[in-house]
């Protein structure tokens, strides 16, 4: 039996360009939107003290691939010398079901994640914006930098971590690898009211500051946390906010960001739209002037796949 | 970066012992009905024309690992040369999440299921059974052949399949390998008329036979189809039953022998029992003189984890 194709981390990284990443995504989500994918609602369990489990199948119509990521997330790990998040994507015939390939997804997460938010953040901010700031400086954050210069010309860029070396090397790094003017923050609240574009990518359970902070016609792209208990921004914030998710099933089981306000009265079931439907039917709503827009994104298997399927096309089959 | 550990279909077969498999599948569903297992219901999508893909994670409270089944189903596949069900487990370290071994499931999966099917036998069918009915004679028939000699004694196995060189191969088989009379029957007809013991085990999408002709006091086995618009037993077999499933709410959504039935208004939700409730709590139901008990099973991933973890304890790590 063939062993089936690796396409690991490094040959991931070399492959995904910037551009055709977010070409990827929006196709995803357009995709998705018109009825023209599979994107059951994914399963995940949390291991007591332990691990949490997503197993996230997707399909394309048409596509030769059917693929299943399989993200595991435990944000003590760091100590533990493995990484907060693993992701493998494995990828089988779409016909036969046999196996085809089993893909590294830690990078790919990233980059697909970065990617889904300059889809939105290109439909959904101002055409002209000056300041990104980002929270966080781990792999999600650095993979959020090309990714927004690739759909808005920032000059400058504020990061803000709580280990003042994290960013400090973070801005240094940004600095040396773009055209950019990069700047550590000593606080969060420092990013938050300089910027017109923030990126929210940490393993915070809380919200990392007070939604009144916030300047009108700011865009927010929030990425981390995708469990229920746990979220990235206040309820003043969302309720402020035209607020976009990558999927309404999942945001509605699993995206305490969502959740939590809701369960406080503060926004309603129907208080939010799916960026693929607006990519489809962009009149269907839009930032008032002023308002606020908030993408919250907790991962989509489709993106995923359309990832996968896209990397397998491109790495010729080895026999043996 | 260690590869994962493989444990292929040679090493599965002879590492799984079939009196251990039945006593991992009964601590299986034991430990779920107490509550100490996490096992969310699976995902699945099926591809049109193609292959359906099931997720499965699950997680034994206290093991070393957690695990994801990845089971692919595409009954026209023999044609092309694949088996109509291939199954991988992805097994993790609960802790961390980091990968430590993929387990080649496609005869765990028939052997996890035949020791279900022992196990729900030795609870609810008659102690004393001559005659075992084998409808099909794949992969799953031939793990039920000894997993069911284990719990009654037999003496006698009647088997059908609609290709009669099919049927006449796994007669003889039977008879070579068990100290057991095994005959070949013409119809499956005669396999239901004959047996206190039967195993449906199929791809077949419509009931395979009439539900009046099973004799009152047999035990049903149904362990084919487990999609909902596909079924091996009538709905008369099923409102005439003592009906037992491995997981209430998977039967709810996915189980076509269950949900047609339902449907129709044949069996209400209350109708039916789990597995596990029923050996924790034996007390709670018993089939009435002269009713059949139908155990319908599309397969647990608490079964899978309970399984892989076994195996991955019985495997040394090889460096590599």
């Amino acid at each position: 039996m063939n062993r089936p194709l690796t396409i690991d981390e490094g040959q991931v990284v070399k492959l995904l360009r910037v551009r055709d990443s977010i070409r990827l995504a929006r196709e995803a989500y357009v995709r998705l939107a018109k009825g023209e994918a599979l994107n059951p609602e994914r399963v995940w369990l949390s291991v007591p003290d332990g691990a949490s489990v997503f197993a996230m199948p997707a399909y394309v119509l048409g596509h030769k691939t059917v693929s299943v990521k399989v993200a595991r997330l435990n944000p003590e790990n760091p100590g533990r010398l493995f990484p907060s998040v693993m992701a493998t994507i494995y990828v089988y015939d779409s016909i036969t079901g046999h196996e085809l390939a089993q893909v590294q997804a830690d990078s790919l997460t990233a980059l697909r994640t970065a990617a889904s938010s300059a889809v939105a953040t290109d439909l959904l901010a101002g055409k002209s914006c000056e300041t990104l700031g980002i929270i966080g400086t781990g792999r999600q954050a650095s993979a959020h930098v090309p990714a927004m210069l690739e759909v808005r010309k920032f000059s400058r860029i504020l990061a803000y971590s709580r280990d003042p070396a994290h960013r400090n090397a973070f801005a240094a790094n940004i600095g040396k690898t773009y055209s950019v003017q990069a700047e550590p923050a000593d606080t969060p609240e420092k990013v938050v009211e300089s910027s017109e574009v923030l990126v929210l990518a940490t393993n915070s359970q809380v919200p990392l500051f007070h939604g009144g902070l916030v300047q009108p016609g700011t865009h927010v792209n929030a990425v981390g946390a995708a469990l229920p208990g746990a979220r990235e921004v206040d309820s003043l914030l969302v309720s402020r906010s035209l607020l976009v998710v990558d999927s309404i099933p999942q945001a509605k089981s699993s995206y305490g960001d969502v959740l939590i306000p809701m369960k406080e009265g503060n926004i309603k079931e129907t208080d939010f739209y799916e960026l693929g439907d607006l990519l489809v039917h962009p009149t269907k709503a839009s930032r008032k002037p002023g308002q606020v827009s908030l993408f919250k994104s907790g991962g989509l298997a489709v993106l995923d796949a359309v990832f996968a399927d896209h990397l397998v096309s491109m790495v010729p089959r080895h026999a043996d």
